[in-house]
């Protein structure tokens, strides 16, 4: 039986779900504002909001990949600067009252990634929405001690490298919207990488332990995420299409189903992997570094003098990658 | 001829206008995170959502006081812990792409709100939403030097006070509802706290400096809201319908449209005055403190033990002001 909570009820449950809090939190959530000590005065700060029917679809998704994923888009902004995220405000609205169980999973799905990562839900709002289930993420966080990792700091002549692997989440998606179950059973793990992306904390973290010059989040894919880069540092670069990591499996689909594999990796998003540049003379001990920690890194490209950002997919031949990627205005 | 911006342009353009940052605005707007220097590492933080159709309607408002209330609401929440407001994030979800004369409308009235109170707007998200307009602001400030003032210190015997006049920002709300013209004319300063409410961040400070043992900004209407003083503090309370401070304006309309002004004042919400609790002896010189710097003030009620939030009315007769005020989900 649905057993709707009114907004008093509902910030009530949450409180509840929530428990005990840290040592750091100073106010905990049912205050007008909450209160966070941070380790130092200096403080990164991110919000990412995610709307039903732009973001997500309810059909193929359940509240908590919805909690899940709006969590990792705010953790993994602080993870592309480097920094260790600490606490996390939430702004939920609902198209109807919830229920129990409807809170109880948004926010189970919110506290698999900030629990994982250290972050904790200290606060946030409760409204009703228009328009379905929309969710506004803000994280806080602590820059690394050198300071955070810009995304203009790249150098012509420093090596393009990238965490991880390149679309699965777009493919995810695919097999997700064309409700094909049979392949959601042999592809776990691209339909994982859509629902359950991780944030790169640790590896941002290191990242920028070892001095790389530039870093982002692939939130919107390759081809967007490289070109803001570039825009920001004042440069081109030059990425090698046979360099870019696709998964095994990410190539099996795209082989089942004629899809070219790089769509996924350069216009697709999400994959919340990092994009980072270092010079050449660090650029293969920084990738030995993540691999030791069991972090897939390798290289995609070079950063190059101008302002064209090009792919390069055979001798001689290139494409331009600007305007490819997720575009909120279509 | 409308111009409508693309996703990038637009945050391009918030960049424009948003200029230079401040010397304490580490990292601004443009990166994957902001970073923001605060004088202590701790921070008070708030987040406050509003949606097209359930905050706000814009045949009745305009997109510059959308923004205006939107940062009202953030601000106002640092307000009622007596802190200062720093910076502020915002996320915008247009239902289309937007022009620069809308965005430019938009920001201003945040920043009308936010430069006025010294909170600067250092970061942000944009995207589209599926059902009109939404806005999420995060406002982090520093909380005043004993600490924030929270709902739950009261004690029994404590007066109630609050700034300003109740019902308003409610009844500025009726008159456009009506779309009574002559009624805005003849009105404005009701109209105007209704669409230009302004944040208490002066009488938060000078309210906390003077030791209130509680405080809450009127957002939902006084009759909820000292319910939750109450709740958190774990006691009752009894205002006089009487002392509720109403503005000679809003009595005239009331009289005029047969409506009870009480209602305005106790359900209507968005006056963003404060509430507070503070011992009787100390009560008529934190009035006399605020009066000096033309903030008016006065008092409603007392603390008394139990849980019972009554209101009197006349000798002998109470009404309970549980279950009265803005709900998001009746």
């Amino acid at each position: 039986m649905r057993q709707p909570m009114n907004e008093r009820e509902t910030v009530r449950f949450v409180r509840e779900i929530l428990g005990s809090p840290g040592p750091d939190v100073l106010v905990p959530i049912g205050d007008d504002s909450t209160e966070f000590r941070f380790p130092s005065p200096d403080v990164l700060l991110t919000v990412d909001s995610l709307y039903e029917g732009v973001h997500f679809d309810l059909d193929i998704c359940g509240l908590s990949d919805v909690g899940y994923r709006a969590a990792t888009a705010g953790i993994s902004d602080i993870a592309a600067m480097g920094g260790e995220p600490l606490c996390a405000l939430l702004s939920i609205a609902f198209s109807r009252a919830p229920t129990r169980a409807e809170v109880l999973e948004l926010l189970g799905g919110v506290r698999e990634v900030t629990v994982v990562n250290g972050c904790e839900l200290v606060g946030g709002d409760v409204c009703r929405s228009p328009g379905g289930l929309a969710l506004t993420v803000t994280v806080a966080g602590s820059p690394p001690e050198g300071g955070p990792v810009l995304r203009g700091g790249a150098r012509e002549g420093d090596l393009v490298g990238m965490t991880g692997y390149a679309g699965d989440s777009a493919a995810g998606l695919f097999i997700l919207q064309r409700g094909d179950g049979d392949a959601g059973e042999r592809f776990p793990g691209l339909v994982g990488a859509h629902l359950r992306p991780k944030p790169r904390v640790l590896a941002g973290k290191i990242l920028a332990g070892t001095g790389v010059t530039a870093m982002e989040d692939v939130s919107d894919g390759i081809a967007p995420d490289i070109c803001d880069i570039c825009s920001e540092s004042g440069l081109g670069c030059e990425i090698q299409a046979d360099l870019i990591p696709l998964s095994d499996k990410l190539r099996e689909l795209a082989a089942e189903t004629s899809v070219d594999p790089l769509r996924w990796a350069l216009s697709g998003g999400e994959d919340y992997e990092l994009l980072f540049t270092a010079p050449p003379g660090r650029f293969e001990g920084i990738l030995e570094t993540l691999r030791r920690l069991e972090i897939p890194a390798s290289r995609i490209g070079v950063m190059v003098a101008g302002e064209e950002c090009r792919m390069v997919i055979a001798e001689g031949e290139t494409v331009k990658l600007e305007g490819m990627g997720y575009e909120h205005f279509a």
